[in-house]
């Protein structure tokens, strides 16, 4: 099957019904258009082989997680889904894996009316790199370094199912079949929090996602707004299955287990209620955890209020 | 060093002159302006080592042609380049290919007042994923579905030296010192013809950029707009170092070589001057190659107008 015919079968789609590319795929380039008085949000993330999935991983789970990292990113800007570009590598044109992997990317995409605008196919170890367009009204975007001191921190959904998922799939624990089936599903697909970034527009004064783990990603949005923070650690969400392990586990997991995709978002303490109205309007659950303060670095606490001396790294590629 | 100390060393830089960028890298997206009235063209390329360049392939190089080719695409299109992501995947952090990559990346960018706004960095076989973002006023863009009967065929600069640099590196003939150099300079640091393809709005019909060969490309167009054409094949505009080389490699490269990066495009015979005169002001040649017909399929003719029958096959990742 030729490049060409391998676009055509599984990614050439009929028009959108928004339709808001005004050509898309089968040109030198898409072209979109904007509304007046909007930004366009872009975000770009690479998924390879053996290290953001498995070899062998389920192409279905694969397609809606490559879109759901970026569709997160999104959700962080409290940006709206508007297209996206998919660019791949693959060893061979193996159709089936084709068929379930598009399933998959289409199954989110069309969830989030986010279009297919363009793409390139190549030979080559598996990688797969999105990149996603959103809009925002002009100065409403959901950004890191706006944090103000005296800010809650509030996380969105629950956190460290993930990589406990991770870690019983490396063989680093055992987990019983529910636990495991459970904390899987947050691994393979995560479901970006998009209606919650939506909703807290005018309401959060700092935003970002979770993905390389809370302590890490929080760090950004201190270190870019140039303020410190208090961390109840034991007041953090945890995934189902989490919630069954070790106090070690639970604390490592939910501090700093990566892959959550959930949003990490400060605001002002007036705005509880509206944080909480958010959260309801977008069918989803936040948590405060923590408040923003002025002296720099991370201050982690326990129930009793009592600091705690965690060794803790976010998860970095080239570390 | 560590993936953010990668980024902030070698690709953050600091506000570009026009800053058209809202928010740059360093937050879950870029935010990017757009001016009234226009549309936002959009290209993403993924480059895979010894696919797309050789293994060990000059960094520095790499870096000016992984931007090339996205640059191209807006050529193709008319777009004025606006700013680019940038994901790739690096076997482990090499500061001095980092170093080198960033610098051919940036004095191409820079020429072309294009702004690095995102991207992401991960461990992984060598892969570079551009996703490109330009713009033009609405209904100006230059399309591959716009082509009239009666158009001209044109092509800007030369074709086929790509091609011919390529076989030598492969040892497949021999090629003289000066002969190597010059075509090398085609296969690995493109020019993208980006004034051209300003310079062509409202003037060519349609066009695109020639990337896996003319007749595989022109073919695009002919679909598309459900046409045909006849090509004067030994009217190609040749690379200096085909020029010496065999009858047989001088119509098999130009026509169906491959990474030449220059733009095939149509114009109604009442635009010839008009087509000079673009070519002109973007320091550019352009040659008259053939004619756009009502007749489906691509007719080759030789210098004296005897239809040629040559066995050409366009470049195909999964051929």
């Amino acid at each position: 099957m030729s490049e060409f015919d391998l676009i055509a079968r599984y990614f050439v789609r009929h028009a959108h019904p928004k339709n808001r590319a005004t050509l898309g795929i089968g040109d030198d380039c898409a072209l979109l258009m904007q509304e007046a008085d909007t930004q366009t949000a872009i975000s770009t993330d690479m998924l390879v082989e053996g290290r953001h999935f498995f070899v062998g991983a389920d192409p279905y789970k694969l397609g809606h997680k490559a879109l759901a990292v970026n569709l997160s990113d999104l959700a962080a800007m409290g940006a709206e889904p508007q297209a996206f570009t998919l660019a791949f590598a693959l060893p061979r044109a193996d159709e089936q894996w084709l068929e379930q992997f598009s399933a998959g990317l289409f199954a989110l995409a069309d969830m989030h009316n986010c279009e297919l605008i363009g793409g390139d196919t190549t030979k080559g170890p598996l990688n797969i790199c999105i990149t996603i367009f959103g809009h925002t009204p002009v100065g409403q975007a959901l950004r890191r370094d706006t944090a103000q001191i005296g800010d809650d921190i509030w996380v969105s959904g629950t956190l460290g199912d993930a990589r406990l998922a991770l870690g019983a799939l490396r063989e680093e624990y055992p987990l019983n079949a529910a636990a495991l089936e459970a904390a899987c599903v947050r691994l393979h697909t995560p479901q970006p929090q998009v209606a919650l970034g939506l909703a807290l527009r005018g309401i959060a004064h700092s935003a970002l996602d979770v993905s390389d783990g809370l302590i890490g990603d929080l760090g950004h949005i201190l270190k870019k707004s140039a303020v410190g923070a208090t961390l109840q650690v034991d007041a953090l969400p945890l995934g189902t299955a989490l919630q069954q392990q070790t106090l070690e586990m639970r604390r490592r997991f939910s501090l700093a287990g990566g892959d959550d995709y959930e949003l990490c978002f400060t605001a002002p303490a007036s705005k509880r209620d509206a944080v909480l109205g958010a959260a309801l309007s977008a069918a989803t659950s936040v948590t405060r955890i923590g408040v923003i303060e002025a002296a720099p670095g991370t201050r982690l606490i326990d129930g009793d209020g009592k600091p705690l001396a965690l060794q803790l790294a976010s998860f970095d590629h080239f570390a």
